[in-house]
């Protein structure tokens, strides 16, 4: 962390420069640039035409890359969507923050309707600490972390919400499971299948549609105010059960999951379009990145590609854990680039401090890296990439070296059950269906020959041990001080599902909880 | 065909259009474009930044791409080095031209030194043919097509060579089997690891320079004489053994693959640089593909990527058979496009006869689309593609959907000796290891929604049934109208290598040639 905060000084240095070449806000004084993160949900490293995917549907994002920057080495902090979103937004793995769970080992968890779980109070939100530099923030899209009174995003730093506190999974018959609401701001405006319709044959939905339009009216707005903005725009499209509205459905050569792509590219180009129109390109960074790698259960229909990594969500393996990530600031990054550099969306964090002018905070461990000097000035920083399920460190990156401490991608069980993360794929001793150690003797891969993950190195060579001696004290160093978080993820109640969610009454739409169970959840993966 | 020849009707029009806006001859005379193929050796289709291969370390490569169209959907005539560049230079599938064997169902077959045949002279070359539009066409590289003195690219319409006939394999002892030669036109000027080294330890070698040279040369003389000019840059660097120069060796983030890759992409800036600097890029086709998929049983340090697609050079899968393929030509085509037209390097034949305004040879079948109208006006015309074994047609793909007729990796026995054509991948009943018939029940895949081909369509359903009634008879109409040529490659002489290839003499090279004894060659695969 010591050379991270030098850099930290440097950035903030140099940021004065920046704001002073950025426009001015009301008072007539430099305003830090807008914040705009398009958070993608299961979209994989592959999708993307830029990222080869060979139907190539996606103009707008290659048009974002060729006029920004790329980072085909860019990383999730957890292979499923709620602690990736909890790392994103606070800085920190998720076994610092909390979202993880203690149940079985190197399970991941997340937040279905039944965790009691959520963000903590403790945590420091990233919309929280930009609004000292007068950001107004909103979340349009999918919330996950938690969808309790308490963790509501309004109550972590954002001034406006829009969307929903979990997945969009249903149909449901609201006995069992309420269908999950989707919320403005503090209150519910009705629930998916309902108000907010998703049609499970067709696939038709209008929510991309609808969350464009709170993308831009947000944008409208804080641009008339002169006030600087972060938009989260957390859109769940390519998330089981995939959707698109009518004018998309059927026009990808990839199917359903294909028309969904479709519809966000164009919406991001609708953004972009904003944006310019407005005249605030130079004014507003942009990052696009997803949650976690593409979710190969859900394949072909309902599910997306990671390209040449090995298998998906849910796993940590690259397929699991490498994310598609662009950014786009005309006129600061220069454009067509591509950055070697190790991210991670935990980068996003400190990355937006840094663009806002805003220390760090200094009474915790923040993993996120300010990826400024990489975007600006081709800096590349040495840092590790540490993919955890649960509270398991499975593995850690570092340079182009891999090591697996653990493999594992689902159980016997399950995948007697049909259930594989790694569809097509098998590497014999990797692709393991039961938790294999590897602490001793960690398999160690070469991303850069390797990135499929096949050919581990031979425990014999010159190269494995100098890798071994690199990368052991990095995780000694890390294990030795980490303190985890009060584990979030532990305890299940179906009383604490979304029976009645603030504003149900004034709809009519409040359901009957049952009674209150508390239990251990069941994380099967 | 009769729908191609109308195309080619249209074609011949439209170029005299093109021709006008082109160079005039030395005559004062329209003159027909250069047309400059450079073909890779076992590169992948995952290979190249724009196709989405992680380290991207192909910027001259990408740009290519990005001033020009990209393919793809491009493929090979057969998943093997010889038989692939025998079907580019006649446009005709290797089951027409001779180039496959007879001796083992479904075996690969190509042209090692000690092959007997080699591409007969009823088969009419390009350049042959392009000879008859006043063109003057050089080999740069391998030539595959037979070694023996009747197959000489200089008996095949091509005035200038510089390269091998066969792979660069070795080293040998010039006892049991003698180096390759390399020739100049029609005389060898050395050999593979004696006066051209490759040193297989370090993985130096200044071939590609060499080659490089060999092509800005040609194309300074040409431009200097005023002659529309044919160059077949057939350079090898990234076939096992993999070499780069000295300048190149140790700069990839790939290993020694990546080195050569990186050779290959400056290489290729230079070429397309000294075009630019000659001003006459309106006047030069560019088409840059590969001659069939990476060898994955190389991979990873001496092979490379097929991005997403199942398995690599060897077996009838997408990674066996589907090429990066980009096509440069300023003034005519449009920057930054993407045709998703199914092609086949056999196209390269018929685009070229209809760049040069020459007729197709119309005493015989050929299978090569021309491709024109794609580049020039977007046009996307159906066509079959059809992936061959030797004399076996193992699948077909039309439209999204590809039918396996049969399915085979490598046979156990090879297999088990640790041989596998699909390292890391295993498709339950489509990687298989004997020769599985599907002919009664194609195994069909959309390509669009699966590219990785894991999913079967199932059998039961209506989209399988409309499949076939479009299939059936597009390959019911192919048998019934094939004609295999006189199979070239079934009988093999230890007494043919190149002991004493001409020149040797001169050079003190020429070795002796053991009896002469004639057997059935063996394709394993």
């Amino acid at each position: 962390m010591v050379a991270m905060e030098a850099v930290a000084a440097v950035m903030r240095w140099r940021l004065l420069l920046v704001l002073s070449a950025a426009g001015l806000g009301a008072l007539g004084v430099p305003q830090p640039p807008n914040i705009l993160l398009l958070l993608m949900d299961d979209m994989g490293w592959g999708d993307l035409g830029v990222y080869g995917e060979p139907s190539r549907e996606t103009p707008n994002l290659d048009r974002m890359a060729a006029e920004g920057m790329l980072f085909p080495n860019f990383y999730t902090a957890n292979p499923l969507c709620s602690p990736s979103r909890a790392a994103l937004l606070t800085g920190r793995l998720p076994i610092r923050n909390g979202f993880y769970t203690t149940n079985g080992q190197a399970r991941n968890a997340y937040t279905p309707q039944e965790v009691v779980g959520g963000i903590p109070d403790t945590e420091l939100l990233l919309p929280e600490l930009l609004k000292k530099a007068g950001y107004v923030s909103k979340i349009v899209g999918k919330w996950h972390l938690g969808h309790r009174p308490q963790f509501h995003p309004l109550r972590h730093g954002f001034d406006e919400w829009f969307g929903s506190p979990n997945c969009h999974f249903g149909p449901y018959d609201n006995r069992a499971r309420p269908n999950i609401p989707v919320y403005r701001d503090w209150e519910m405006v009705g629930r998916f299948y309902e108000e907010f319709p998703i049609d499970l044959k067709t696939g038709e939905a209008n929510l991309t549609q609808i969350y464009l339009q709170e993308a831009l009216d947000f944008i409208k707005r804080q641009q008339a105010a002169q006030r600087p903005f972060f938009l989260y725009w957390a859109i769940d499209a390519t998330h089981a059960p995939v959707y698109a509205s009518k004018p998309f459905l059927g026009t990808s050569q990839r199917g359903r999951y294909g028309d969904a792509v479709r519809e966000i590219d164009d919406s991001v180009g609708k953004i972009l379009s904003l944006l310019q129109d407005l005249k605030i390109t130079k004014d507003t960074f942009v990052f696009f990145t997803s949650d976690n790698g593409a979710a190969l259960i859900s394949a072909p229909k309902q599910g997306g590609s990671n390209g040449p990594f090995l298998c998906g969500k849910q796993t940590t393996f690259e397929g699991g854990m490498r994310e598609p990530a662009i950014v786009w600031w005309p006129g600061h990054i220069a454009a067509g680039q591509v950055s070697h550099q190790l991210g991670n969306v935990m980068d996003l964090f400190t990355t937006s401090l840094s663009l806002a002018g805003l220390e760090l905070p200094s009474d915790r461990m923040i993993d996120g890296l300010d990826l400024l000097p990489s975007m600006l000035q081709g800096q590349l920083v040495d840092r590790p990439i540490f993919y955890y399920r649960g509270n398991t460190l499975m593995a850690v990156t570092l340079g182009q070296y891999k090591a697996h401490f653990w493999t594992w991608t689902n159980s016997w069980e399950e995948f007697r059950q049909g259930i594989d993360f790694c569809p097509g794929q098998n590497v014999s001793g990797v692709t393991t269906h039961t938790q294999e150690e590897h602490t001793k003797l960690p398999l160690v891969f070469h991303l850069g020959r390797d990135p499929g993950e096949r050919y581990p190195l031979s425990f014999a060579s010159i190269e494995y041990l100098d890798v071994l001696r690199r990368i052991t004290p990095v995780v000694q160093q890390h294990q030795e001080a980490l303190v985890p978080g009060q584990p979030q993820l532990n305890v299940c109640n179906q009383a604490v599902m979304n029976w009645t969610p603030p504003g149900c009454e004034k709809l009519g739409k409040c359901l009957t909880p049952p009674e209150s169970v508390p239990e251990k959840c069941s994380w099967p993966h």
